[in-house]
């Protein structure tokens, strides 16, 4: 059991990891060469900046990737813990810097939790910031049984979702999820430099969504991707393919010729057809409504001006709000009764019914869909 | 003064319009092809689906680009309305379509509300999507003064910010801010087909955000990007070329040659950075705290593990979140009092002080920061 953590590192994830095990009653030593970070970390009660007495049962080093090694050996060599973890986006070079040279590389495994926002430092951090978010961990071919043991006991006072990854398929797959996306918004987001100041009142909430994560810190972020270099130019490689087709069909419609103008168009739609589709087949975030089994509720309104509007306040009170609406509405027939379906968590249905009905609905409780799985995402997109 | 207004097309942008018009006192007529979304609207109480007695003051074409030519010169062959404006998110094309054919271009102007949300259809439409949105008007050289007059008054029934742009600058920057990043959005989830379902599981927070914009329905935006197909050309034309650059310092980077290391790197830097420093320029969200004059508060607080976190939870209760704490902490000397400084909207800084004194902390409002200008923004960011 955990009694004793050690946090190197009191950044965003360092500060929220030390949050989080302190509120569960675990004793937290902070470590960092910024003396107000640590303070500010100490301060928000993440634990204490007093080195240990004897070595913690775990340390938790929340650098950057190109440090993981070194500051584990240097902690190993000091007896700060009995096993090592980390939590760097990237994880096949660090292990192997680790393999190589740290002094025990049996207590250490890789870690990397999928949180993240846009602010950093401690000031940012959130107890609660792992919560039902997946936590890869990527032990080595030498990491120990015990060690192991010790990161799922954290991830589980975290809240966290364990899941486990060997390190080369982690990095090749974030390179998808996380490194090409951020370069690719960082290149969006530098075209907009040195336009005209009305460019950006033509930003919308579109453009700062998809650009958010190019406003990451740009140190820690070229430590992450140089870290991670040949993965991502494997995804560049194939992105730059990908854009040179599009640009072919492009420059086709612009030219107007209506010998190509067909088969451009139908290049343009497939690309974003297959966006659309592998985003739909994206499970749903697991704090959503659709992550536990779902139920549907439907409700037969009245034909009368506002009468929906009036049945979707009522409802969002109870909460199933707007986004839990499932379709666009299609009466059977012009003059048929509406039926508006409303999809939520199976434990929230029973309760909505009763409440729509006492307020005078029509409402049933249809059929319960299973749990989610991706496969029930994409059937249901 | 618009008293009557005709709507039509009745999705998620024509079903938000007459919503906030109907909420205005306006009498709204909806028209839709597709009867279930016309039912949905009326349902929704945006209007009525009965036709107009005599022509409205103002019609709002709410139809893909490439269709407001047609349904404007077949709405002034039936005499729909006095004036009519659209909503379509390139302007140029279409305007040349309606000087070209349309009965009586000089009734009609270009509008563009730069509002909008990943789902579509009028279940999605609200009444504030509006509300201190940017919305772009782009008169022709045919446009009465009297139709630009009534488009004027449909912003300000809607809450919106009125911008007047020549309908060719306009299609220029919407091809960077809007059709540019969607595209390449799509090429970044596309990505994600084919591989393998965890992959899915790790696409946090980051990637969804990244990708929202690439969800919005493919056949529209096949419409809406063919249709701006010259300059979304140039702007992708101009990525493409980026990223040529950046692929060559990544593949420079994962080479490991040590030669052309440090300027790999450097480009790499320069680039994050760039993205960075763009995006800190764009002015806040209009409805962010920082939208109106701000005004600072300073907290002084006592070294105690938690105090920080005991002042953050009790701001929050009076409207200053965790985004309103403007930087890391950084206390001028190791042992000197730590000051917590706070940046909201200046109407709110003294209820705060108030309420945090009450509370029994050391609060004083500090000097006061103008209204928010674009220039400000990027100074202070």
């Amino acid at each position: 059991m955990i009694r004793t953590l050690a946090v190197v590192g009191t950044g965003l994830i360092g500060t929220s990891v030390a949050l989080a095990a302190a509120r569960r009653g675990v004793t937290v030593h902070l470590l960092d060469t910024d003396a107000a970070a640590l303070r500010t970390a100490e301060l928000l009660g993440a634990g204490t900046a007093r080195p240990a007495a004897e070595p913690v049962d775990l340390a938790v080093l929340a650098v950057p990737p190109s440090k993981v090694a070194d500051v584990l050996s240097e902690q190993q060599r000091r007896g700060l813990a009995l096993g090592y973890t980390d939590v760097a986006s990237v994880k096949a070079g660090p292990e192997r810097e680790v393999l190589a040279r740290a002094p025990r590389p049996a207590h250490f495994i890789g870690g990397h939790p999928l949180a993240g926002r846009e602010r950093s430092g401690p000031l940012a951090a959130r107890a609660d910031l792992f919560r039902d978010r997946t936590w890869v961990l990527t032990p080595s071919r030498l990491t120990s049984k015990r060690v192991f043991d010790r990161a799922l006991e954290l991830i589980a006072l975290c809240g966290g979702v364990p899941m486990v990854m060997r390190s080369s398929a982690h990095d090749e797959t974030v390179a998808i999820t996380s490194h090409a996306p951020h370069l690719m918004a960082s290149l969006v987001a530098a075209r907009l430099g040195g336009r005209p100041p009305v460019t950006a009142l033509l930003a919308g909430q579109g453009f700062r969504d998809a650009t958010r994560i190019a406003r990451g810190e740009a140190r820690l972020w070229t430590d992450i991707i140089e870290t991670n270099a040949a993965e991502i130019a494997g995804v560049l490689t194939a992105l730059e393919s990908d854009l040179g087709r599009l640009l072919t069909a492009m420059r086709d419609l612009s030219a107007r010729d209506p010998r190509n103008r067909v088969r451009s168009r139908a290049d343009l739609t497939d690309l974003l057809e297959r966006g659309v589709a592998a985003l739909e087949a994206l499970p749903a975030p697991a704090s959503g409504p659709l992550a536990a089994g779902t139920a549907r509720v439907g409700v037969t309104i009245a034909d009368r001006p506002g009468e929906l509007a009036r049945l979707l306040g009522t409802a969002a009170g109870y909460g199933a709000g707007p986004d839990t609406v499932t379709a666009p509405v299609a009466p059977h027939t012009p003059d048929g009764p509406l039926v508006i379906r409303f999809e939520l968590a199976a434990a929230e249905a029973d309760t909505l019914v009763e409440k729509l009905a006492a307020a005078g609905w029509a409402a049933v409780r249809e059929n319960d869909a299973p749990g989610t799985s991706p496969a029930l995402a994409a059937a249901r997109g």
